[in-house]
């Protein structure tokens, strides 16, 4: 066991010991910073510690380091400008993160969304976090989710067609695109945005290890979309890591026929999300105040919408084709003829009503 | 121009020569009664109640009550035991109603629903609003809904089905069964629910009646829900008279790629109405407390779930066909041997792990 020092090389250290979220390891990073919470560790190998002892025995910082390099994998520390603050509202944040691509994190999440979902996706959902994430990365953000089959691979394709900047989150490894279903589109992500993991390279994707990577798909940004989620999705799991760190939580609802809508219209069903159904709401509750206000949703105005009160009811008491007398109309609308008379006027001059020789009749 | 006497046959005139809501006779009736109201609107033809006058002169309540009683419709004022309480919760209460059918409406309305929606509505929103009212029905609500195309006869049909009583507000006259297309399924209404309307028999149904019916349908029941609506769909108008009401507001999403579904997710979002799935969730929040309380919406549970932390890394390490060997196992778990043991233990226990000469793998 090398006596390592510095910052970074501890974290490298316990993060290769340790699996996410250890609350030991938290505590004392937390209590005691991360060098000496490794020395901690590595000097005592039994009682509270012994779980970390074959880790600690097999551990060559330097080796990981240098494997890491030449897989072009960085390590990036709570210290580096890529950091992204977000991580830091986390109760176990990670130890470090390791990122492949060129997107620099930090930067990438300040305007950016989470989009995640079911990997058993309908067409309607998958048409949705594809379209979702492509608007939104055509309006400046940065697109995260987990790499998955269904909404996650949807939601990275999108934003890669808009050109913008996707990051995916891993539950293993950053050397193992994960699944590998998925690995020509991490390759594509990799091109131009990145791939992280809070694992070291060569973990395994484990159960604990997706829970731990929801958390961290949820601190990265501003707020969660979930797209399509059944009642056991896992994107569920990030909607309420979201709530916790009081991120914005949206969903998208879908037909109560569908399976893979249950969790998303449960989400809106117990307050945990706000209903959204198309890129300029998700904007407005993810993007800047005032800057990015949302679109009012109401239906187009006819000409008949502007009328007062008694024109109106003289519109409704005109039969389209027969023509009626102003007394009739007076009976028929329950006016005075006075009344009558000044909506004809008010009809005639919108064009809605015709005069004709034995009457008055509607227009077109 | 008979001298009418009594509260009946005051109300029947006064319905003859108004239209719904109108406020002149509204704030005549609340502060003198219908006698008063009736003699000041009938003796003083000029000035403010000179728009009644044609009416007032065509007027026979002798004639109207006999012609009523030979279609077999009745006509309920609010001292009848019929008379639907949740109508007085109205600023601006029908007059009369004009009743055809057996069921009694006071008693019918006490468990009771409306659902309503879009008249272009999707074979998705049929099915839904067939099946929501059927199951209320069989769980003893009447429907309330507006006898309309589309969403309105789904509900009827569904009501029929279940053998529960529904009602469909008109309107127009309940002489008209309208729209004309319905006939027969508000015909079937007719022989165990009833066609109402607070319009006299022979009015044509002309846009402010459907508002001023809409009105109606929303108080009649303890609330509404909205089916499918697109953004201009009048059940939207129904919905926010009984927001108004403080009626229960209630509202089926569906597809964000839905025109049908537009005006009933913009009402969860707007935060107008609850998100509602299936009967149980509209029962929950319609029916009496406690007694209807709704079902839990969780997964169902697996063997694995219920396993502790430990166990359960230790079967997140272990491989399906190859077999590891308890130390390979606190390597890749991150345990302590005597944690990685104990986890074994409890798996085999639970048939998740089995022993083999090799090893350890899991079962199945």
């Amino acid at each position: 066991m090398t006596v390592l020092q510095d910052d970074r090389a501890c974290r490298i250290a316990l993060c290769k010991v340790g699996e996410p979220m250890d609350p030991t390891i938290g505590s004392l990073v937390a209590e005691r910073g991360p060098v000496r919470a490794w020395h901690q560790i590595a000097r005592n190998p039994a009682s509270t510690y012994q779980r970390f002892a074959a880790r600690v025995a097999d551990l060559d910082v330097d080796r990981v380091r240098h494997a890491a390099d030449a897989l072009h994998i960085r390590i990036v520390i709570p210290s580096d400008p890529e950091w992204p603050s977000g991580l830091n509202d986390l109760e176990l944040p990670p130890l470090c993160l390791w990122v492949r691509g060129p997107a620099q994190l930090a930067p990438s999440c300040v305007r950016s969304a989470s989009i995640v979902g079911a990997r058993l996706a309908t067409a309607y959902g998958e048409t949705v976090a594809t379209g979702l994430a492509h608007d939104l990365g055509a309006r400046g953000f940065s697109i995260v989710s987990g790499g998955a089959f269904g909404i996650d691979a949807a939601a990275h394709r999108g934003a890669l067609r808009a050109g913008a900047v996707t990051i995916a989150a891993m539950a293993g490894g950053v050397d193992r695109l994960y699944p590998a279903g998925n690995s020509a589109l991490l390759e594509e992500i990799l091109l131009t945005g990145a791939v992280i993991s809070e694992c070291a390279p060569g973990s395994s994707p484990q159960r604990h290890r997706f829970l731990a990577r929801n958390r961290l798909i949820a601190a990265l940004t501003p707020g969660t979309i979930v797209v399509e989620a059944g009642i056991r999705s896992g994107s569920l799991n990030t909607a309420r890591n979201a709530e916790r760190l009081h991120r914005v939580v949206a969903a998208v609802p879908g037909p109560v026929t569908s399976t893979s809508s249950v969790g998303t219209n449960e989400l809106i069903r117990q307050g945990i999300a706000c209903l959204v159904t198309d890129v300029g709401e998700c904007v407005e509750i993810l993007g800047d105040y005032g800057a990015d206000l949302g679109p009012c949703r109401v239906g187009e105005k006819t000409a008949v919408d502007g009328l007062p009160e008694v024109p109106r009811r003289v519109l409704d008491a005109l039969a389209p084709r027969r023509s009626c007398s102003v007394d009739q109309l007076t009976r028929s609308a329950g006016l005075s003829v006075g009344e009558v008379l000044g909506g004809l006027g008010a009809l005639e001059l919108n064009g809605l009503a015709v005069r004709s020789p034995e009457g008055w009749r509607r227009a077109g």
